[in-house]
């Protein structure tokens, strides 16, 4: 392979990020230390001042501390930001390592970003200049990075590190300020984030993913896809996701019935995207085959499209239908819209964040819209129009069909944030510094990890070649070099 | 391979489900819309009435909504059902897609088929028409499709997806009957299931499974075993089902010391287990090797029996015995009733649920019946006493010892449903329409599903074959023919 | 290989546990049962005369059992005891079974050997002669377990299951006595457990791994690494365990704020160490790449740190400076000090426990002890320091100078008594009784375990060998041999 092999490397973009990666995790946690030193307090429900705090607001027990109304969904969400996401990028055949390990590194930054950008917009205190942070902040900082690893998802395979880090800021930055105007100047509701979350993350990840566009992507087709493990491996993300989503869409609903209703009506949607996506798959494929991808992702599809009316009273058959319908255009999505994308578009996405999270957001963001412009006091009592709609404050008046109105203009803010941001962003990412893998060097792992030799046909003892470098335990020369060098 | 392959071919049985498989999950799909609509509302704890509901019941805090007893419960019940059960029947060496997946399908159909028969038998508001949901019902959803999982686990590998949706149908309205009888008419406890789960589902498994006997299932041995790593994924099936069953059989007891003394039951039957199977799995095996199927399994088999002794004070004691036993005698049936059953019975059971579910099921049953029968006042207290055994009503004169008999009865009630239940159902899915596959072609993900190719040795760039079908991106010719064919 | 193979067999040692694995496992479990049944019964709170109690103490409602407080933080724990160990143990590439298998094995005993131990030590009714226990026995047993399973992490692959028993057997108690000794006498805060888990543990798995010093371990150096899936399977546990943390650390902490703000400061210590991790394994690697042994481990090590300092006023930045520092130092500890360790101080660390969890434990007890002594009435109020460092009864007077130099001694006695008794407990794993494998034979599940054969080319159906051995169904002689025998 000699000749070629020269030919091709010559071409062959430097993926090397030893300098730029540590460098951007250094500074970027270094200014977080000074920016949280500076911002970040504790709220009066984790303070060490609470036996005061309840004294004074006449709380009788501890129990009615928020940590007891939301620190189960908040561990759930985190499953699904962590294990949901991450494994669910593990499909690739030798990409488990990128899409898991890269979607850790984007949350865990991500997430003190996201406390930061959102402290400033909802919970800075203007007397004492500091935001206050509890367990509904973590949440929504959690929130805040699903953005992200949507976006991400679109991207699998096809940036480096160091790039996945730009956009996140980026990413989270851009999130703030439409969920501001979204929820603060609008005065949407959007518990689970159909317009905030799944609408913007995905439009943002396919904007950039356009801007990223590789013409000779094809170089890698070889390893674009899965294997029979590595499709078991995603199985694992996509049930965490699955199962959790009623936590996420209730995790930040109004205590009692609020909660309750939203997990009700998210379960419901969900097992009824199953089946149509069953159906559509099946129908799809010669003798009635069912396609991985579409199991492992359309399935998802009610939860994503119920993330905005799940709150209202949308009623159970009203879930089954938004689930029925999303998972039928989903598996559709998967099976036209992503090839067409990618042939007439020129717009690859890896994970086809399209057919998730873009298109299910936009729906479910419309169908809180026409949901909340036909609530009726009857349906909501007065008291529950007021708390479901919060009707309170400078909104005490607004009619149930103004909501509506504005919630359809949230979801078109959430898009727009989306497609303009990610074209701004991909510009930035397009700079040849952040170390993005040649064409025919993308999917895999061996770019940006130390990937084991894979010895299927392990060797008997005495056969054994004692010059086999061990990755695990014997560190020698190369890692040595950090001071060397 | 040419002649034989045809010889074989021909009288393979026709797999395709392209046409069966869809019109059941869209006919069954819009059954539940129309039920769902027509029957099912929110409950008053989930209702947008809420805040008038806490007034008139003098609830003075969000906290004791319901949501916040049971839902921390419902989330580890719901991991154990798509997650535990789901990765328990991975173990397979090539039907890891079936083992998830199908349990993915059965839980997803038979939860909302299972909202609406418990719902009719158990929560129909005769003034109303109506049933009502909460938390508590999703959590008994989850438990009604339980039984039909265990089922499959008999089935895996042999049943084509159409039948696992017939025979979860019937599982679920079978459940639910027996499920009325055990619990309301001969008013038995069983929170965790031992005798309205466990042995219902486990012997609804077996009786299909003898029914559907295949004499030459020999011929598919080549792929009725695991390998090294669907074993490891199998663990994952197994651990959250034994961390989690602390929440399985806690779930829907009674609130406060309910809940947290079946908890710890639980807890500590399992730890017994463990040892147990551990101890009889090594002194089975040649130098005192552990076998992954028992460890898998039996160490489950604590859990299954203190399903329904886990809320009376058996105390720890008496719940590490429980748990001591059920190792070793589930041990024993992997390594002797199974392959009896296989031999002498022509009963097929492909994860061994005659030892994991039917017959801890079946003792569970009866050591609830002890238990029950040898309590007395001053363990219990004479409100603990009422509230454990829920006498009240026209119950308020049952005494201990007769309510031992009933639970007796009970475990005999659910074996009967199972066995009679199973045979009848057993006979519906003979009829050769529903597209299982040959003796020969049993245990493969080929067979239903679009299984990647395997390229462990994946070639380098430049000899990339270029005609290779991409499985996860290019979506050609096959899936367009929706619309041709 | 005849002769090669032979006289290695002689001078193997017997790895032939079916005598010694059974007994150990019934020996132990009977007299489990028996100290059981004299020793423990219900817990107020879990009694069934919980109504009466409810009266007695003025309790409005059930939502005030502990249950509720603490009941998802346990689910949370006792995950991170069995997946999340369990799983992070299955990078070896063929050690997965022992990895995950054994864990277990330690983990279900050793949680009822810590409820006795602890329940001697800390609730001894000196009336009854009873402990009574609750839900937060159960974590403490989970957390007790939490230190034989970091020593087992440094001797992974190099001792028998009867070894294993042992060592928890004596890390039990030695960690009761430890705790005791810390929380009790000394009045140290150590609520997730730096000093008296991680200091403990790492110190007590290092001593005996000093002691089991296997000079000639090269000769399994072929089978000490991971392969690509097993490094995907180990993200499993590494991510249960650092989504899981904050719980870890806020499972007994005090209600309301206490847990509260325990569980944000383990969130952001957490995030921090990520980002320094991957800084340091990039700088550390050939073109920046990342080494999933860093990624794996020492993300984790902010958890760690913070286990003391948590609960204290450290404020978000503090936490953030607290998974800066410990990150870098934890991979350093990868790069160098494992390496050097086994080179000049003889002492071989499988899952590198020393700079997970010995370093970062030591370091987040000394922590503790400097946020202790900064605390200030000002920034606690009166009532929370006394909460939160618990200033009562003939602690009340105590200053918080002298409550950080008594944190800092309470890290030196884990520590000590890691050393000391690890070292003994090695000498008694020394003696040559317990079937431990020879040095070439380590790291191997063929030793403990019946391993299916690989077979990734399964033949077609025709070749298909009818002699094959069929593991998971075809139980044969050798199986029955427990009777032959």
């Amino acid at each position: 392979m000699g000749n070629c092999c020269e030919a091709i490397c010559n071409v062959r973009k430097n993926t090397n990020v030893r300098v730029s990666l540590p460098a951007v995790c250094f500074v970027w946690q270094i200014a977080m230390v000074i920016l949280f030193g500076v911002f970040i307090r504790y709220d009066d429900e984790s303070d060490a001042h609470w036996e005061e705090f309840k004294e004074e607001n006449n709380i009788t027990s501890d129990i009615e501390n928020d940590f007891y109304f939301r620190y189960p969904s908040f561990q759930d969400v985190h499953v699904m930001i962590f294990v949901g996401f991450g494994f669910l990028m593990t499909f690739l055949k030798r990409y488990s390592f990128g899409g898991v390990g890269f979607n850790f590194l984007i949350a865990a930054f991500g997430l003190q970003w996201a406390l930061l950008m959102q402290g400033w917009f909802h919970a800075l205190d203007p007397n004492t200049g500091k935001i206050t942070i509890g367990v509904e902040s973590l949440i929504n900082a959690d929130f805040c990075c699903a953005g992200s690893l949507i976006a991400y998802g679109a991207l699998l395979g096809k940036v480096s590190p160091v790039q996945t880090l730009v956009f996140t800021l980026f990413g989270v930055t851009l999130f703030a300020v439409e969920e501001y105007i979204i929820l603060d100047l609008l005065h949407c509701r959007d518990a689970g984030g159909s317009m905030v979350i799944h609408a913007f993350g995905g439009y943002y990840g396919l904007a950039i993913s356009w801007v990223l566009y590789r013409p000779k992507l094809d170089l890698s087709r070889r390893l674009n896809g899965s294997v029979y493990h590595s499709d078991v491996f995603a199985m694992i993300g996509t049930l965490f996701l699955w199962m959790f989503w009623p936590s996420f869409n209730s995790a930040i609903t109004d205590h009692g019935a609020g909660q309750h209703r939203t997990a009700i009506n998210t379960y419901i949607a969900l097992a009824s995207s199953v089946l149509t996506t069953v159906a559509i798959s099946s129908l799809s494929q010669k003798r009635g085959k069912l396609d991985m991808v579409h199991i492992q992702n359309a399935t998802l599809a009610g939860g994503v499209a119920m993330g905005t009316a799940a709150e209202f009273m949308i009623m159970p058959y009203g879930a089954l239908i938004v689930g029925f319908l999303t998972g039928i255009i989903s598996t559709f999505g998967y099976l036209f819209v992503t090839p067409f994308f990618e042939k007439y578009l020129k717009l690859q996405d890896t994970c086809g964040v399209h057919n998730l999270h873009a298109l299910p957001g936009m729906l479910g963001g419309f169908t809180g819209a026409i949901v909340a412009a036909a609530a009726t006091e009857s349906v909501y009592s007065q008291q529950g129009l007021i708390d479901t709609f919060d009707f309170e404050g400078k909104f005490a008046g607004r009619s149930v069909g103004t909501q509506g109105g504005f919630q359809a203009a949230g979801t078109c803010v959430a898009i727009a944030f989306g497609l303009v941001g990610g074209a701004l962003v991909g510009v930035i990412l397009r700079i040849p510094i952040w170390g993005d893998p040649a064409d025919d060097n993308c999917f895999d792992d061996e770019v940006y990890w130390e990937v084991p030799e894979e010895e299927e046909s392990i060797p008997p003892v005495l056969e054994y070649n004692n010059h086999m470098i061990n990755k695990h335990q014997d560190l020698s020369e190369s890692n040595f070099s950090v001071e060397q060098s």
